[in-house]
């Protein structure tokens, strides 16, 4: 832990301030329905109303306005196909900068066109080549890496959302938020630990893929579960080592779910509180149900991260 | 025109506070880039958020909360299988009245559910026999008919929600909603009549069923389409008398769109927006786009009536 660098409140206070021109505030969702099966307040922060649609452009964002001129001229890079895409091709835009996505050439249409309507160039290459296309384009251009959540702007920018929802909400007992990389749950322990010191904090991960799960239980990081099918295709990354120190340091809690029930969940968003929320998101859903009895009477924060989808898993 | 009932715009207010404790006053939204599309501002009023999830429940609840009490003792029956259905329900479980449905055989388990969900009771008949069920239980039972939209108190509740967009947004140039029986449109108008005397008045009509659209052209209300084809399966009915009387006289227009563009404008909404807005209500954006350059710079209301949908059309 002592080699990483850590990040701190004052990150996201100084991150939530430089994004705020260009990310929203999003809105709290309250669900009677979700409350009186719960028996407790649930606060849903609705990230899948954010930029691109998903909590990935506060960090984004925020990386990219800390880059430094040179680094800003020659451009980013990332090989994220999913919603960290299109949120490095908004900030970049945002920036001015030029943005390249390394994608696999079999990646959806439509998340190829968001990157594009933003201005960024994609590169197509093989999915097991993603990373040593994008090492390449690193050496040979001199582009600037924007890691999904293996960086501590990332996680710093990610955190903000936490950050509002404690500032809207100050008495939380448990904040929970999806876990793939762990970006997003790093920075909202650390906005927890800050800001609501005896405020629970639970990462929602899918069975599928439990490595964050196994690393709480064994205490070291373990590898990436590969090949995994699962419904949130958004949490299909391993933790990273940057965002497990960290939530260890700040005693989260993982909660996994399986499949049928990150589904129910996906349908209970969009039937009941007619938003999209992604099936990633709605993880946070199916664990609170998984916790059940213990939340009786409390107050809950849950971060919707994201609501891009195509909607396949609705005939399921 | 004479010898129908007419409806004021103090029954809007007396029907706002009415129905003030059971419904919610919805959020507005707007999309940048569909005021950036269509070069205006755009309101959205999210009656989709509505409880029940559709607009429905302010008439429904207003009609109920103004029962008599030997009526709402003998309880309420409605043949809509629609958002009305579901709404009625909800009104009598709030009034503790008892709620009938008559629904055909067919309707999908979905709505059924919903207005099971409320307490209410369904007699299935065959779908063209449902007038004919409903006016037996009438006088079987002496129960008393809440018709969808041909009641003036289900207009007045239905024009609540103008009436909440023009006192969250006042200098409105345009205000557009759905039509099928005509009464959110018509009291959408009343609204717009009294408050923002200058303010255009549009109704979206899919053309599959454009009998409002020809029953302005000719001055005479047209005959409903039957057995017409469309998406927008809430609008399949034909205009009322008492709501086209209301329009003309307030110099509505009606604006018909075809099916591709409201699927167009459905798709916006749930991959843009992250709304469900059902198809009947994306008829709106459709309508707007239609109209296109005339909207320049104009201040537009939106009423987005529903969000209820199984999303059948989303493959096509």
């Amino acid at each position: 832990v002592s080699g990483l660098p850590q990040v701190g409140i004052d990150d996201l206070r100084a991150a939530a301030r430089r994004i705020a021109p260009y990310v929203h505030r999003t809105p709290l969702l309250r669900s009677r329905t979700l409350e009186r099966e719960l028996g407790c307040e649930v606060y849903c922060k609705c990230e899948n109303l954010q930029k691109v649609g998903a909590f990935k452009a506060r960090g984004a964002v925020n990386a990219v306005l800390l880059l430094d001129e040179a680094a800003a001229a020659a451009g980013v890079v990332t090989h994220s196909s999913g919603n960290h895409a299109a949120a490095l091709a908004y900030a970049a835009q945002i920036r001015g900068a030029r943005c390249t996505v390394v994608m696999p050439e079999d990646a959806p249409a439509i998340k190829r066109a968001a990157v594009r309507g933003y201005g960024a160039e994609i590169v197509p290459c093989r999915r097991a080549e993603r990373e040593r296309a994008c090492n390449e384009l690193i050496e040979k251009r001199g582009l600037t890496l924007v890691h999904p959540f293996e960086d501590r702007n990332v996680v710093a920018g990610a955190g903000t959302a936490a950050l509002e929802l404690l500032e809207d909400v100050p008495e939380l007992d448990l904040l929970i938020a999806p876990i793939g990389g762990g970006g997003l749950l790093a920075g909202s322990a650390i906005a927890v630990r800050a800001l609501a010191p005896t405020c629970g904090i639970v990462g929602a991960e899918p069975e599928a893929v439990d490595d964050a799960s196994r690393s709480f239980q064994t205490g070291v990081r373990q590898p990436t579960v590969h090949g995994a099918q699962t419904v949130a295709d958004g949490l299909m990354t391993g933790i990273g080592a940057l965002n497990f120190a960290i939530l260890r340091q700040h005693e989260a809690e993982i909660v996994t779910v399986g499949e049928a029930a990150i589904l129910e969940a996906a349908h209970f968003f969009l039937f009941r509180t007619k938003l999209v929320v992604e099936p990633s998101s709605a993880t946070v859903l199916a664990a609170l149900r998984r916790l059940g009895p213990r939340l009786r009477g409390l107050r809950i924060g849950a971060i919707l991260s994201g609501g891009n989808t195509d909607f396949s898993w609705l005939a399921r």
